[in-house]
């Protein structure tokens, strides 16, 4: 696959350059090519499958050798994310290396506060990491937000296109954002933390304040995501990666209000949320304008129907774990899984699949999806 | 307060050194102290009482301006933990400056490793680090264990006593250890982590040779906490901190069980099981020779009472970040926190207190406590 098939763009063959101007004719051409495998978009829409679709969160990614290799090439992982056809590339290769349902666009959800004003590095190592971060009211009201913030972010409207395009409806594509909350934690902190307790703060000292800034996160995400929607996502998934730090009454009044605005926003795709640990509102993110309910590894997926139904599309969750075990037992566990969530499910882990886990374990773990049947 | 004090054991009044071998006529003088507050002991045991009890985990430590001055002047972290005069007189600040129900033995769920063969370091701005962990069945077969290993850490136990002595009966005395469970996760990691994904890795790669290594770190445990008791402690406290990285099933195969032993081995004085983060499985813990369940700040207290019951003995759970807020919102959560938990309850917070809470919001947390009537 030469890199500069993935610069074409079928509506005129002219190539495009990193940071080019969204082409919309183009994208609407895009869309219209069928999808040769869209048992993935049909789940998440909540038709009934033969079997449930499979991918993984973090499929491409470090589990991968072509990834690594392509990596060890770069000054960093800034170069892939921001090079379309680089982050085109590696996007597909779980597709080709795995035989997964569905592909998401490599990307990260650090990209929105880096286009509302707060540049972040990724530090080898340790993550990511920002040398300004918000203090003040004052800084909050500097920030860009919505179309003209999202409008920065043209690399990943390009990477998506020529995605798209490479993909030509081989499985469908997935765009995704961090959820507000999950943002917010980043700009307040600059970096990880084990319990977030700089972001919190603000929560119990100034909900007005924190409000304020969830919401022009949140304008921004969804500009970005309407654009990402505009340039080929078939679905697009929000993730809660720090919701567990919230109390349930603080989940459902600084988190859920802005992922339900940005899924009611989304029109023209399906929407998967995935607030991670949120274990204890799974009803409200389900009726939040969500079509598929992503699930952590500590929830059970029979406790799980029970709470919502059988008609609920859930996506996940085995331990990622789970895969370090042998052929056997990664078959076993992932068959009891599926026994558990029956029919309305999008097979994945409950996380990230973790940088060291044996490819040979991911590929049993997909295969054994693939022959099940409902 | 002099710190030759401590040093005055009461059946003689001869000075103990670091390192003295326990005396045990005279421990078992001090458990004939008379408790002037019981009232946290009372709520232990499951006897109604007039207002619930009311301490923090980590009250002693950087929220105390006393403690900051103290470690300032210490060459680091072990110095206090090992010097048993210091890690008394640290345990009893908070009693004095907050006026809190029970004192808990300054020390570290760390030195149980260490006393098995891993010594530990504990690194400014970064957290402990093991130099040597262990990396197969040769390396588990070397570790110490049970009072062999229990007996090499003398300087706790002569810190409760010493402790217990100078409380002069002012409050119960906790002692402490990590579950098995998260001290395994500590001697395959070397470190803190986010997934712990190395230490989960045994349990699904070898599970057998999983459980031979927490075996050993029970028995460990039991003849250490069993000393505590001996040497003063009126509660023990077992903290599984790393228990929300297990599945339900995994919690349940290699957490659970040793909990559950060591629980049953303590049958002097009550014990508390807090599994942070196992929100799947209260009723077992409770079912585990727990008289008292701790929580996390995710559970709904009013939920947990549906669960478990008026009766339970439960501790927790305000969120610690609740504590940036102003005072009248302090006692305002702490009172509906209160109120919701109704009796059987010991008022704490959800986890360790973060070292950057203004102490004022501890005093407020504290005394709304104090001025609750059932």
């Amino acid at each position: 696959m030469s890199q500069s098939a993935y610069l074409r763009c079928p509506s005129g063959n002219k190539k495009l350059k990193y940071n080019a101007v969204v082409d919309r004719n183009c994208y609407t051409r895009y869309r219209t090519i069928m999808l040769k495998n869209d048992l993935f978009l049909r789940a998440a829409k909540g038709e009934k499958t033969e079997r449930p679709p499979v991918w993984l969160m973090r499929q491409a990614g470090r589990i991968l050798p072509q990834y690594r290799a392509l990596r060890a090439s770069l000054s960093g992982f800034k170069e892939l994310v921001e090079t379309p056809e680089l982050a085109c590339e590696v996007t597909i290769q779980p597709v080709d290396e795995l035989g997964v349902d569905a592909a998401i666009i490599f990307s990260d959800i650090l990209v929105i506060p880096e286009a509302m004003g707060l540049p972040y590095e990724m530090i080898p190592g340790k993550g990511p990491f920002f040398p300004t971060t918000i203090k003040s009211a004052h800084d909050i009201e500097q920030l860009l937000s919505g179309q003209e913030a999202a409008d920065t972010l043209q690399y990943v409207y390009d990477a998506l296109r020529l995605t798209k395009q490479e993909l030509n409806g081989r499985v469908p594509l997935i765009g995704f954002a961090g959820a507000p909350f999950t943002i917010l934690c980043y700009m307040l902190e600059g970096q990880g933390s084990k319990t977030f307790s700089k972001a919190k703060k603000l929560l119990y000292q100034d909900p007005a304040l924190a409000h304020k800034l969830l919401q022009k996160i949140t304008d921004t995400t969804i500009a970005y995501l309407q654009t990402q929607v505009a340039a080929g996502a078939d679905l697009i998934q929000v993730f809660d990666s720090w919701a567990g730090v919230l109390t349930a009454d603080s989940f459902r009044t600084f988190a859920l209000p802005y992922m339900q605005q940005i899924a009611a926003s989304i029109e023209q795709v399906p929407v998967t949320l995935f607030a991670k640990g949120a274990w204890h509102s799974l009803p409200q993110i389900a009726a939040a304008n969500a079509n598929v309910v992503g699930l952590g590894w500590l929830q059970n997926p029979t406790e799980v129907r029970k709470l919502l139904g059988d008609k609920q599309v859930l996506q996940g969750n085995l331990d990622p774990c789970a895969l370090y075990a042998d052929a056997a037992t990664v078959r076993s566990m992932t068959t009891t899984m599926l026994d558990k969530f029956g029919p309305h499910h999008i097979a994945n882990l409950g996380h990230g699949v973790y940088p060291d886990t044996p490819l040979d374990s991911v590929k049993v773990f997909v295969d054994t999806v693939k022959q099940y049947r409902y």
